[in-house]
C-alpha cells in the first residue's frame, strides 16, 4: 500500500507555521509500521490543487489530504476534488442537522458560511470529526482513496486516530504482525546511544529508530513478523542493559507523565520553587487532571526578592553565594517543602541566557535541588551553548528525573554524557 | 516563473527534523517577490526520486532541490538526476583539484568517499559551494531548471543567497512585489471573523487568509502588486475598524509578547497569582530574555492551603465564596501585587476539568483578575466544553489581552464572542 500525504494552505508552504500535522502523521503511520512515501505541499490556488488530486491519484493508492476543510474563502479542497472528479458538489443533510443541533445545544446563531462545511462531492462519503463543526470525507480518484482531514491539529489526530487508521486497517491488511516499544532517553546523544547499540546483535525482524526531540532522544525497537514479536522482550531488555541509566521511561511519552503517575499512585504530595524553569516545571505535572491532589504549589521566585519574601531564602546566601548556587537551590528546596509539610520538594535556579552569565558561572549553568522528609540531592549542570528555551527544557527534565528516581529508590543523581555535572551534593539537613 | 522546491531525505519526510531549510527558502523567496508553488518531500529511494524529477520537470519552471549531495550511500541526488537525463555521471575535474587543494591546506588525507561529491550529470553545470565540500549542479529536464543544493543548512543558505537568486533574477524577470501583514485576533470564529470581513470591499489584489491556532485566528492581510500595497494601509486600518477589540497585535505572534514588550518600555514590575493556569502564565513571559526586569514571582498557588499561606487568601473567602470566585481572583491579585509593591498583577483561579465541576461552577469556569495600584478588574469566563489544555491556554490569554488592555489605558474587560463572561467587577479598592 502506497501511503502519500497533501498539506494544503499558504502559511505551512511559505513556512510561516510548521508543519506539526505532517510530523506528526508521518511518525503515527511508522508507530504502524507503514512508511509515507511522499509529502507534497501545496497552496490555496484552485488549479494547484486540482491537478495535485488528479496527479498523484494516479501514483499512490492512499492519499491523506490535510486542510482546506473550514468555511472561509480560502478554505478549498471539497471543491478541488469534485473539480478533480468532475462532480457538483452537493449538501450533507445529515452533517446540516448535526451541526443545527450543535449550535442549538450551545444556544448560538449558526454563522452564514458555516454550512459551506456541508458541502462535499457526490461521491464523496462523510467522515465523522469529533472535535469540530468541519466534517472529513473520502472519495476515489483514479487509483487511489482521497481522505481529507482538518488542519486544526486536535481535530486532525482525532480523525486520524478515529477514522483514518480504522479505514486502512479494514482496506488493505496488514500483511505482518508489527509490534512497537518505545523508550525515551535522557542526556545522551543519537550518535552515543547508536554507538552503544551498533555493537549488539539485533534479531532478525527487529528494527532500531531513533527520534531526537529535546529533551530526549527516544529509541523505537519495531519488530515484524511473529518470530520477531516474540524475541522483542528479551531484546528490549538487553537493550535497557546496555543503556544504563539513559532509559527514563518505557511507553510513556515524557518524565512528566511518569512522575505524575507515581506521585498518584503513591498518595505523595510535592512542593516546587522555580526560577530560571519560571513556571515550566510546574506547568508540565498540572498538564495532568489529578495533578491538584499531589502538587501543593509552584512558587516561581524570579527576583531574589521574593526568594527571600516568600521562601525566607536568607540575605546571606544570597550574598556570599549568589542566587543560582547549589546553596540557594538547597535552601529553595528545603523551604518549599517545609512551606507546605510536603514529601517531595524539587527547586531551580540557573542562568538561562543569553544575558546574564560570567566567567565563573556562565550561561546555562542550572542548579537543580530535590528534597524529602530527610534528604536533600543537589546538582549544578552546564547547558552551554544552548538557547533559553532549550536551557528551561532541559533543566525541567533534570529535576523531573531526579524526583522518578527518587521515587523509584534508585540513584537520585547520574552522569549524562550531553549534560556535564559540576558539582553535586547529598545531604541529610535534619 | 513556476518555482518548485523538492526536500530529500527519510529523515525530513518521516518528521524526525523540522525542515527549516524548506520554512527558510519560501520566507528568502517572498521577500524577493517570489512565490513557492509546491513543495514536495521525497525519501532516500531511487525510482521515488526519478520519477519526481521527470513528472515535476513537466511543470515548474525551477525547482531547487535540497539535499542528497553527501558522501554517503543515501544520497542519491546526482544518481538520480542522471537517470531521469538518460546521462551518464561524470566527473567534475575542477571541483576534483579544488577539494585535493582544500585538503592539503588543512593537513588532512582525503576521505575515500569524497570523491563522489565530483559526480554530476554531462550536462550540468557546476554551482560554487563556499561552505562545504560538496558542490551544486543545476540542469535543464523537460521545461524546467533543476537546482540541486546540500542539505547542511550553512551551505545552502549560502548557495541560495550567492547563487541561486542571481540565477534566477538573470534567467528570470522578477516577479510582482509582495507585501504581508498579520493581525492575531481573540475571542472569536474564524467564522465570525470572516463574516464581519466579507462585508467590506477588498481592493484587487490584496488576499485575505486566515490561520486558527488555539487561543488565536491570525488574519493575513497579502498585497500583491505596486497598487495593491498603495492600499493596504488604508485596507488595514478597515478591517481593525471593522473587529474592534477582537485584533489583539499586529506583526506579533503572541500577546505574551506584546505585554513583555510593553512592560519593558514603560519600566513597570509585575506580580502573578495563578491557579488552574498552574505556571503556563508565568512561563509564557518568562519565555522572553528580560523578562527579570519587571517580573518579580509567579506564584501557583495550586492548593487552598498554598493559597492561605502564601498569599494569605482568608479562610472566611474560601469558605464563603470558595477559591474559584471572583472575590478569590481578586484577593489573590490585589496581595499578589502587595507582596512584591508591583505595578500590576495578575491572578487566574478556576476550574480546568476534566473534574472538579459543579452546577454552579462547572468545569471551564475561570475567575481572572488584574490590580494595578489603585484599580482592580475581575471577570468570570465560561470555557465550557474545552479539553483541560484549551481551558488553560485560553485563560492565560484572556489574562495577558486584560494587562495588555490596561497598559494601553483601554477598556480592559471585552465581550469576545467565542468566550462568554459571566459576571465581572471593577472596584477601586485603596
Amino acid at each position: 500500500m502506497k501511503l502519500e500525504m497533501i498539506c494544503t494552505g499558504e502559511e505551512v508552504l511559505s513556512g510561516q507555521i510548521v508543519d506539526t500535522n505532517a510530523a506528526w502523521f508521518a511518525d503515527t503511520m511508522m508507530n504502524k509500521g507503514i512508511e509515507l512515501q511522499l509529502r507534497t505541499t501545496v497552496g490555496d490556488r484552485m488549479d494547484d490543487l486540482v491537478n495535485l488530486f488528479i496527479e498523484r491519484s494516479k501514483h499512490a493508492d492512499v492519499i491523506l489530504v490535510n486542510g482546506g476543510l473550514g468555511p472561509t474563502t480560502d478554505d478549498l479542497s471539497a471543491e478541488a476534488l469534485a473539480l478533480a472528479l468532475g462532480e457538483e458538489l452537493i449538501e450533507d443533510e445529515d452533517w446540516r442537522l448535526h451541526l443545527m443541533e450543535l449550535f442549538k445545544k450551545i444556544g448560538r446563531k449558526i454563522p452564514a458560511n458555516m454550512m459551506k462545511q456541508c458541502l462535499m462531492p457526490s461521491s464523496a462519503i462523510r467522515v465523522h470529526n469529533s472535535e469540530g463543526t468541519a466534517p472529513g470525507f473520502r472519495a476515489k480518484l483514479n487509483k487511489a482513496w482521497l481522505f481529507f482531514t482538518p488542519g486544526v491539529p486536535i481535530e486532525f489526530k482525532a480523525m486520524v486516530e478515529q477514522e483514518f487508521i480504522p479505514f486502512i486497517e479494514e482496506t488493505y491488511r496488514p500483511a505482518q504482525a508489527t509490534r512497537l516499544h518505545k523508550l525515551l532517553t535522557l542526556g545522551h546523544g543519537e550518535s552515543f546511544l547508536a554507538d552503544k547499540l551498533n555493537e549488539m546483535a539485533i534479531p532478525e525482524g527487529i528494527t532500531l529508530g531513533y527520534r531526537p526531540s529535546a529533551p530526549h532522544v527516544e529509541i523505537k525497537l519495531f519488530a515484524r513478523g511473529d518470530d520477531a514479536i516474540k524475541q522483542l522482550p528479551a531484546f528490549i531488555e538487553e537493550v535497557k542493559n546496555t543503556l544504563g541509566t539513559a532509559v527514563v521511561t518505557q511507553n510513556c511519552p515524557s518524565i512528566a507523565q511518569a512522575v505524575h503517575e507515581m506521585l498518584l499512585k503513591k498518595n505523595l504530595s510535592l512542593s516546587i520553587a522555580e526560577s530560571c524553569t519560571g513556571g515550566m516545571l510546574t506547568s508540565q505535572l498540572i498538564e495532568f487532571a489529578g495533578s491538584s491532589s499531589y502538587l501543593q504549589q509552584g512558587l516561581v521566585t524570579y527576583s531574589n526578592q521574593a526568594k527571600q519574601k516568600v521562601l525566607g531564602i536568607s540575605a546571606e546566601i544570597l550574598d556570599t553565594h549568589g542566587a543560582v548556587s547549589i546553596e540557594c537551590a538547597k535552601a529553595l528546596a528545603l523551604n518549599a517543602r517545609a512551606l507546605g509539610d510536603n514529601d517531595y520538594a524539587l527547586a531551580t535556579t540557573g542562568i538561562a541566557g543569553p544575558d546574564g552569565g560570567t566567567d565563573d558561572k556562565p550561561v546555562g549553568t542550572v542548579c537543580i535541588a530535590l528534597a524529602n522528609r530527610d534528604t536533600c540531592w543537589v546538582q549544578t549542570i552546564q547547558l552551554k551553548n544552548r538557547s533559553r528555551t532549550i536551557v528551561r527544557v532541559m533543566s525541567c527534565a533534570v529535576a523531573l528525573d531526579m524526583l522518578r528516581r527518587a521515587l523509584l529508590s534508585e540513584e537520585v543523581i547520574v552522569p549524562y554524557s550531553f549534560i556535564p555535572c559540576s558539582d553535586s551534593l547529598v545531604e541529610h539537613p535534619i
